[in-house]
């Protein structure tokens, strides 16, 4: 085995996981996942813990989801029943065929995620963590030959964590005090409120609230959101390209929008429930690491020098203890690039400006 | 998608695990098994059942427990509450390495079989149904080319199992009304009592208590076993080649035995506990659409001429309700030829000989 999936393996379950003797841990496993899932296995038989490991296969889901008459059955007890009783579950991405669900109708998929509603709550009430397993499809994705695209991967995911979250811990500083922040782009300016709300310092651990392998952002869960923005890095969402997305805020609630691409499908995910059109996430990437955009949402959104919103649901890591933020059974992200021509502020001072923060070298004090 | 795939599948769904709307189904998805699980997923989809999917890798097993100490914690909750909380759960067999845990220590195998004991019981009381998709590496174990041995394997599980359950029906209430059952070949005299044993008609189909596609198999639970056996069909046995075994029963116990190949393994599972000594099962093959014997016990044991033991667990549909059988954290099916050279005795009667049962054309009434 190439010695790097075992180090990915031991980042996952130590530093990110944190998993002790005992844990009872779901391993959901994507299709092109399996090396990894062999890694995680051996890690999880070392400290102990007790494994179940799912099939997360897009095609099976696909066969499922298109079968079915999108009636369904509200979060089903063997499955609520694995998550409530489980202590952590590790998502091993990976997939064979980043279009393997695009012929499955939206309506459907919606109809299916607020049923599975509970089930999602009962994991994110879990030590969960999401990762990749670089795949072919993956590097196809993201216009690279496989080789070049697994020394990204481990590039973005094999750093001293520890080392990267003490820069992070000034951002969160920063946004903690603060009351209100403006991004301002070229066709952007956004004002959202983020008073009484926690950053969260991602840094690939559940002990920092963090449940991404690779991170390196800091986000927080902003309300009250007023303005224009427009996302230019194109994704894809649900299996559908998504390219130049404008959204035009009033009173917090999304209440114009378009796309250059996929404006069905956001129209779709922005239909699935009231929380849908309210923002649920404001993220600044900073892993520089990740030195390109790779269409992959999990290295994309922490990539230095971007800025991402989600609509949708909120973490409760932002929210003080026992509030719910926005609530919805979709959190999608779409990311701004703010290499040029761009400042964040917060409470009227800028703290970047051009993708340098203000505690960096090259910073233009002046703008 | 070839359309015996989805043939099968149906038959799983259907006649075998009789699905409804709204049951919460498990399918257990082995290495190879993918394209059968994408089917499994479309037939449940259609019939709106609840699907969690799990990942049944040999090599995540082997991973996991070359990893771990040996001292396994009983029954984790997250395992024991998905089982408990399921109606069904489909096995779908297939791996690509028929020797993926050959190296793993026979005593952590057990240790681990012992844990997990109450999840193996949740399981079997669950409507749970065992199939193979064919693989490679199965075609290799049973010495075919891939493309014949797919034709061997939808020839045994794509049948008329209405009409196999009739023929069947009449074996069954032989064994019922009996109380004695001795098996003789060249080199086995083996009596066995069967009084107050109900007998199964193994009809693939849960509603017959049947619960392997393919069956065809006539089973029931003995006991006070006495006498000697050899089983000469080879097999493979937890990744070991096992050959040519010799059992002799005294009081209902196995107290000597040998093998010509795989002595250590076989010992070591005669060792995982006392009920792991005792037999758990007598089943007679009767599925002559399996016309070879390949190396895989699901197929081996349903072959017409052939009369398998198991050594262990005992399946509760042969008792009285409320009584349980032989109990064991282990079931080894043995196999041995019964074409040539010998008879099957019911209360002195002789039921089949060299192979033929009493009710078919070519019976020998004289021996």
């Amino acid at each position: 085995m190439d010695q790097r999936i075992r180090e990915h393996a031991e980042t996952l379950v130590d530093w990110s996981a944190r998993i002790e003797p005992g844990d009872d841990v779901v391993v959901s496993v994507a299709e092109g996942a399996h090396d990894l899932a062999v890694a995680v296995a051996e890690a999880l038989g070392e400290r102990e813990a007790n494994v179940v490991t799912t099939y997360a296969s897009d095609e099976v889901s696909r066969a499922y989801l298109r079968a079915h008459s999108g009636d369904f059955d509200e979060a089903p007890a063997h499955e609520l029943a694995l998550y409530e009783n489980a202590d952590s579950v590790l998502f091993l991405g990976g997939g064979r065929n980043t279009f393997a669900t695009a012929d499955v109708d939206g309506a459907t998929r919606q109809a299916a995620a607020r049923a599975r509603q509970p089930i999602k709550e009962a994991r994110m009430e879990t030590d969960w963590v999401s990762t990749v397993h670089p795949t072919r499809s993956l590097a196809q994705q993201a216009g690279m030959s496989y080789e070049s695209y697994q020394e990204f991967v481990y590039g973005a995911i094999l750093r001293d964590w520890e080392s990267l979250a003490e820069e992070m811990a000034e951002l969160k500083s920063v946004l903690d005090a603060g009351s209100e922040v403006r991004l301002v782009t070229g066709d952007t300016d956004l004002r959202m409120s983020i008073e009484g709300r926690t950053a969260v310092n991602s840094a690939a651990s559940v002990a920092y609230d963090s449940h991404n392998l690779p991170s390196g952002e800091v986000f927080t869960a902003p309300y009250d959101t007023e303005g224009e923005v427009v996302f230019d890095v194109p994704m894809t969402i649900s299996g559908t390209r998504v390219r130049d997305v404008w959204f035009r805020f009033e009173d917090g609630r999304i209440v114009d929008f378009s796309a250059e691409a996929g404006e069905e499908t956001l129209g779709d995910l922005l239909d699935t429930d009231e929380g849908a059109r309210r923002l649920g996430e404001l993220g600044i990437g900073m892993n520089r690491g990740i030195d390109r955009i790779t269409d992959n949402i999990l290295f994309d959104e922490k990539m230095g020098d971007t800025v991402h919103l989600a609509f949708g649901r909120a973490y409760d890591a932002c929210l003080p203890d026992g509030e719910s933020g926005n609530d919805s059974a979709v959190h999608v992200d779409l990311i701004t690039d703010v290499s040029e021509d761009s400042r964040l502020e917060v409470d009227g001072e800028v703290v970047q400006r051009n993708g340098r923060f203000r505690w960096e070298a090259g910073f233009d004090t002046d703008g």
